[in-house]
């Protein structure tokens, strides 16, 4: 015979907690409660089996389910000491519905199930309070005629607000058991003229049709989308749960309340909750009574005058002291429980794992450890990586007014205020002369680097998560609100508009990274604190993961806050950000606007010296540390200016006349820049260009080994290879001024020669082209771009759809698609491995600091990956995770 | 004993024609000719493994070498009735190389070695002719001291020169034997003088230094660098050929002439060819002397006053002609033949398969079946599918005068003059007046297209040979010179520049898109015969293969042309194109100005006619053949107008200010449209503008099978699909429309609904995406562009350095990259029919009209592939070919 039913309470149950897939979460977190000795009101949980048969046998329910359904509504009425439709001493039961997965649009609750016109009075008897009676009556008929009968809960509102204004009342509180009686017959009348028929009597009709109510809506229509975008299968089925009510509104003995088994707010071990005396669940979350605390200590920090139950209720208290140290031995992590006090005595009516700050997620996990509940390798699974985010940037106070003008992507994490300039020189002259600056752009491209380098924070009306705006500001660490497509930025009139708000130049606005607000005037920060917490679990997560973390980095400033955050190497160093300072752009211009070689030449040995510094500088910050330095990769149009007013500028710097730089900058126009004339397509275009840089590379190695003692092997990286071809002619130009620079300089080289792995045709040849890379490192940004076809600069106005019609579930551009992008990483890394057993393998796109995305790495077997500085600590943890999971996996 | 040296001639031979591996090219068709009884002086060839063997052993040859070229130069000699070496009747011989394949940079030929200064004397008295003797002599210091011993061949030009200025003669042939005499010798003292060492007059020394020239520069930097690029293996080697020299010029018994067994321009079987009496093979080629036709004929035809071979020498002509014969019959094709008659005595000095023009290559292939030379599949694979091409546009006359201006990539074949338009508006206002022009833009765009049509050719000065110029104007059979990047177009000033040279509209240019010339001036063309050889061949080639061939098509001039050329169906019929029309482009654009859904479908509905008049006119010109629709696919910014004026005509149409058409146009701008918000993306986003295309497609399916009794199937084809999902509700879509036209008609509907594979995502997710699409087309235009993160439009930079440097050897977007592409094509193909194994797979990108690509097809076992109209027979025979290839490789 099928188990169809499974009983709980007075310390025992049918189930278990591993069982969510037969009882639903509810049903099995009850039935553990009841095993642990727990005071849990008695009831029985209907199996989610019953569900799938109910489908399945065209909404009947199987033949043995009534009879089951009896015995445990008698185990009950056997521990509650009450019978259920008894006259005299009623037993109330809720009924609720519990799927695996807590699922939006099912039917949630019935309350107080078991009252009729007769039970009513016996439990006004028994309360000896008629006015408890009838409320929980009237509440019963509201309820189950709206979610059981579909008689909408307005009609019964209104009865209750006519009645009210007739009587001069106004507090629901001020009515008496006589006006409750008088509403409980409004309400049955109004039922028996909406359905034509009363409101049921039967107790067993009563408690079948809630039942039934809880199935059905298994199919209704919000129930079915919401699983459909969640990948929910139907066939999952809901479990039904039927409950012996308890109250704590029937007297002063009696209380309600919800507690935190830690501070969820800071993590710190106190028992951190509220109650009502004589109240309701729902009284707590309504408000409209001030809760007391549950600890002296508690009320104390909160500058209370009301009692803690400490010292109302001692007993009780003690009890929950107890059942709270039993719940945090038994699940060992923070619950989120609610209890009632009926008549002196504590029920438990849920627990859960209790949600948390970033910050007390990490001291609860480090604080766990130490007292033994769990072990370093739980904890670190415990911390959620995108939580830690917050940690390591300014935030704002929470506390704070904030008047929001416009809400963007969180496009770079923290928070700032500033004065809002419209371009990046004015940021920088505002800076100059001592003012906090918000740079807001439509979008930014690289000549604002500087601007972006001295803003407090930078805001674009266009772009998505990974726009130039927001993946330079990730790189920075500066806060970053992008695409805040309701802002209308005039740069003429140095403007921004939101409808009929207008921000003007100089006007201080703040930034949400994390959130994507924009908030007019400034509003107070909090600085981050990096705890002791924080270092503690770094340490245990560097013992655990495989894989290496590196930094994308190019400017000393971000390769010190990589070093400081972590990073065991720079994985990205993109060199054509080097380019953009003012006195090298004039020799880079000059080199674009040469007319030959010997003119490029020349230009290029002016960018020499700068280039070599830049390496120097860099090789030193990382002190050994290995440094993927990748070559030119921009299309040249890129560092050309576009106004009139700037070629002209140009045009006499260079000495030419402004037709040829406009002529020339004509002649570089792309109609897709992405797929254009860049990466190394330059180096096998203009081969002078990336001779000057692997001559700066290895000018700077030989000197800072020869200064430190301690020395560079530097990885020269070409972007963009589609063939074998390109890299062998790439690598044999980077040998050949390897061989020239030691000779010079009298000195021995070592380095290694690879590729990005950033194009599809690279992915599947990678077999061949590894048979010359000594090492890949996937750019998935731009891998993602070709697989999918998607800009990133142009998808955002078609991604949000796609996102809301469950096309992609992330942005694939946040978090690795790995179906098809994700692939053809595979494919490379097997074709490349098989080539090359040794091959190093990163991955340096924006994926490289996505929790999801790392756990992919270390499923295909990657060495390291690499990200923003400010994301190497999130970047740690989650490859240790990952390193966590792989290990799971090839044990089980 | 490895037989290291193959001998020659007298009738007989030690090789044979298939030996190519070990004799070379030359050494097998020598040996090959000896066989047949061909007259052929004798010789011998020295393996290509003595080559191998030579720089496997430090530059050594076998021991037993030397004996068997002994032994050789001994039946030489018995042959010849004369000896190496002889005073008194002394053997020349020619020295040459001959690899597998033609190689460039490689030692070529040295002719009379065995001259000294005592055999000079022998054979001056036996051939009683002593300028010819040290004529002979001093031609073969020269040649010998140039490619064997280094002795520029310069030294001894200047020689000469001073000689004949100090006699005061101008013309070698005025020079007597004293003078070669005299020249001799100082000859021999110039090289004397440049090595340090005499002139070697040691026959042996002369031979052995010959043989190891050859084997030398198997090694030269020149031929390495061309093996490198032809990927030929060095371990292939060289072989060397020795053969006794015969002299065409020694009296008037003697000549020496070249010819063709059909007429390589006409293909007519004719003997075709030219002779001098009293010649040597270089004279033929100087042209200083006026060469005699070999038939009375041929005299005829080219009004000749001097006598035919077949007049002054009958018996050596007969002779001729039955060698003619007997290699036609033997090889089975047309040759090109030397030969060289001494003292009356024919010799065939060389035979192989011959150059020839289309029109002969179809010619000669038809009548060689017809004359059961050859199977029809022979024939069919003799013809080549590019240069079919020729045949069918009209060509420039090859006798008239041309001026050229430039030079562009031939990216359309065809010729055509007219009078130069700088944009499509005017293109249209000067046809409409009677005018013939061509269209000259710096690039073309979607809106261009009218201009297109009416104009003869289209010129541009930027992008590739699948430009959107190259693309549509290869689709339309205009003429089109693409990328012709050293013009300059100045659209205000209305002149193109090319250096000095200024056109100007309204002047005359000649484009000829078979070439990519630009010339000034009318060139006059000659129209396409299209004789009955071209149609027997079409039916021949239509028995044979298997792959249908249809063609991308939309208008019903492109249509009806497709179908004259044998297309079975429409591959790709791009609606876009149909939005471009005055008419309906303003709908077109008040769709995109509407603010709501509303606005969208109003607009959308004055656009649903013409949609549906456009594919009844498609269905009723296909008369029942397939034809695939691909809804919407370009981003919808390329509807809009760019410059202010057009703005404001569009915003006066539509009823809006300019404004809103700038800020809607600057809200639709995008960085890289090619993977921007286009293809389904359009569809999921704005699902109304595909359901009004499955309308008319439905609504005119229904009505054309109606009307004719023949019913229409469509193919709905979903672009730029790169996830099932996407398919799944752009499936849902159309299937709704379908029953709502059906039960709206009353009409039962046959339809496909499939999707374009062009995405790398879409694809590896193949097998997902079958479950849904019922056909696959590859579109390897976008493929090819996502895969190698490649813009086609700006690619032509450059793509053309790639080919230098051999990174690709064609052109990736007219030759399908098979390694990168392809390996993705294959993937998709695979795991679509391992899912849905009836799904049909066709391609419609560019390559469906390239042979090679067509090739490919074949294997992967694509159904159809799809090219544009003029490409059809193309496509027809490459698809031919590629089933008998396909054919052989299976019984192999």
């Amino acid at each position: 015979m099928t188990q169809w039913v499974y009983s709980f309470g007075a310390g025992k149950a049918d189930g278990r907690a591993d069982m969510k897939n037969l009882l639903g979460g509810k049903g099995a977190n009850l039935a553990e409660m009841s095993n642990l000795g727990i005071p849990v009101p008695p009831g029985f949980t209907i199996t989610t089996e019953v569900c799938t048969y109910y489908y399945a046998n065209g909404q009947n329910y199987p033949a043995d389910l009534k009879s089951q359904v009896e015995g445990a509504l008698r185990r009950i009425e056997e521990i509650m000491g009450a019978r259920f439709g008894d006259e005299n001493n009623p037993l109330l039961v809720s009924v609720r519905s519990g799927a695996r997965a807590s699922m939006p649009g099912m039917m949630d609750t019935v309350l107080n199930l078991g009252l009729n016109d007769r039970t009513v009075e016996g439990l006004a008897r028994r309360s000896n309070d008629p006015r408890f009676a009838f409320d929980s009556y009237r509440r019963f008929i509201q309820m189950y005629s709206d979610v059981v009968l579909g008689v909408d809960h307005h009609y019964f509102e209104e009865l209750l607000e006519r009645h009210k204004e007739d009587r001069g009342l106004t507090l629901d509180t001020d009515l008496k058991a006589e006006d409750w009686r008088k509403l409980v017959a409004a309400y049955k009348d109004k039922v028996a003229e909406r359905l034509g028929r009363p409101f049921p009597q039967d107790v067993q009709d009563q408690l079948w049709g809630a039942i039934g109510a809880v199935f059905g809506s298994w199919m209704n229509q919000r129930a079915i989308t919401y699983r459909r975008l969640h990948d929910i299968p139907a066939d999952w089925g809901t479990a039904v749960n039927v409950q012996a009510m308890v109250f704590g509104n029937m007297g002063d003995d009696c209380a309600t309340g919800v507690a935190f088994t830690r501070d969820p707010s800071t993590g710190a071990n106190v028992f951190y909750g509220e109650f009502l005396v004589n109240a309701q669940g729902e009284d707590v979350v309504a408000g409209i009574r001030t809760p007391q605390h549950l600890t002296v200590a508690g009320k104390n920090a909160n500058h209370s005058t009301l009692p803690a139950m400490e010292e109302v209720m001692p007993d009780v208290f003690g009890q929950l002291e107890k059942v709270r140290a039993n719940l945090e031995a038994h699940y060992t992590d923070m619950q989120d429980i609610e209890f009632t006090v009926q008549q002196g005595t504590l029920w438990m009516l849920q627990t859960r794992t209790g949600k948390r700050t970033a910050k007390a997620a990490l001291k609860i996990a480090v604080d766990m450890v130490q007292e033994g509940l769990i072990s370093k390798e739980v904890a670190i699974r415990r911390v959620d990586p995108a939580a830690l985010d917050q940690l390591l940037h300014p935030t704002l106070d929470p506390k704070a007014p904030r008047r929001v003008l416009a809400k963007g992507l969180p496009a770079s994490p923290g928070a700032a205020s500033g004065k809002v300039v419209f371009s990046a020189e004015e940021a920088e002259d505002w800076v100059a002369r001592g003012e906090k600056v918000i740079l807001v752009r439509i979008e930014t491209s690289p000549e604002d680097i500087g601007g972006m380098h001295v803003a407090q924070g930078i805001l674009t009306t266009r772009g998505g998560m990974t726009s130039h705006a927001a993946v330079v500001a990730r790189g920075m660490g500066r806060p970053c609100v992008a695409g805040a497509g309701d802002l209308r930025v005039d740069y003429a009139a140095k403007t921004m508009k939101c409808g009929a708000e207008v921000v003007r130049e100089g006007d201080v606005i703040t930034l949400d990274g994390g959130t994507g607000e924009v908030m007019l005037g400034a509003v107070p920060t909090i600085q981050p604190e990096l705890t002791g917490d924080f270092g503690v679990l770094m340490e245990w997560v560097d013992a655990v993961r495989t894989m290496k973390v590196r930094a994308n980095a190019e400017t000393p400033l971000d390769a010190s806050t990589a070093r400081q955050f972590g990073a065991e190497g720079i994985g990205l160093c993109r060199t054509e950000h080097m380019f953009f300072d003012p006195q090298r752009i004039i020799a880079m211009r000059e080199m674009i606007l040469a007319s030959d070689e010997a003119g490029r030449r020349a230009a290029l040995s002016k960018l020499l010296p700068y280039q070599r510094q830049d390496f120097i500088e860099l090789f030193e910050i990382m002190a050994g540390l290995p440094v993927t330095v990748r070559l030119l990769d921009p299309p040249l149009h890129e560092f050309l200016p576009h106004s009139e007013e700037e070629m002209a500028e140009v045009a006499k710097a260079a000495g030419v006349d402004v037709a040829t730089v406009r002529s020339r900058a004509a002649q570089l126009h792309e109609a897709n820049p992405m797929l254009g004339h860049r990466g190394c397509r330059l180096g096998i275009t203009y081969p002078e260009i990336y001779e000057m840089q692997a001559r700066a590379i290895f000018e700077a190695a030989v000197e800072v080994g020869r200064r430190t003692g301690n020395p560079v092997t530097p990885e020269v990286m070409i972007p963009l290879v589609g063939t074998k071809k390109e890299l062998d002619l790439l690598k044999m130009s980077v040998d050949r001024i390897a061989d020239e620079v030691a000779r010079e300089k009298n000195a021995v080289l070592r380095y290694l020669v690879g590729t990005m792995i950033e194009l599809p045709r690279a992915a599947l040849r990678a077999g061949q082209i590894a048979e010359t890379a000594e090492f890949f490192s996937f750019g998935t940004n731009d891998l993602t771009q070709t697989t999918l076809g998607m800009s990133r600069d142009d998808s955002a106005p078609f991604l949000e759809v796609y996102r809301q019609k469950g096309i992609y579930e992330q942005d694939p551009f946040a978090s690795i698609d790995v179906d098809g992008v994700g692939e053809l990483v595979k494919i490379a890394a097997e074709r490349g491995r098989a080539v090359r057993t040794d091959l190093k393998l990163g991955i340096c796109g924006e994926h490289g600091g996505d929790p999801a995305s790392i756990a992919f790495c270390q499923k295909v077997g990657l060495d390291y990956v690499s990200c923003s500085p400010y994301r190497v600590p999130i970047a740690r943890l989650a490859a240790a995770q990952a390193a966590l999971g792989a290990k799971v996996e090839s044990t089980a």
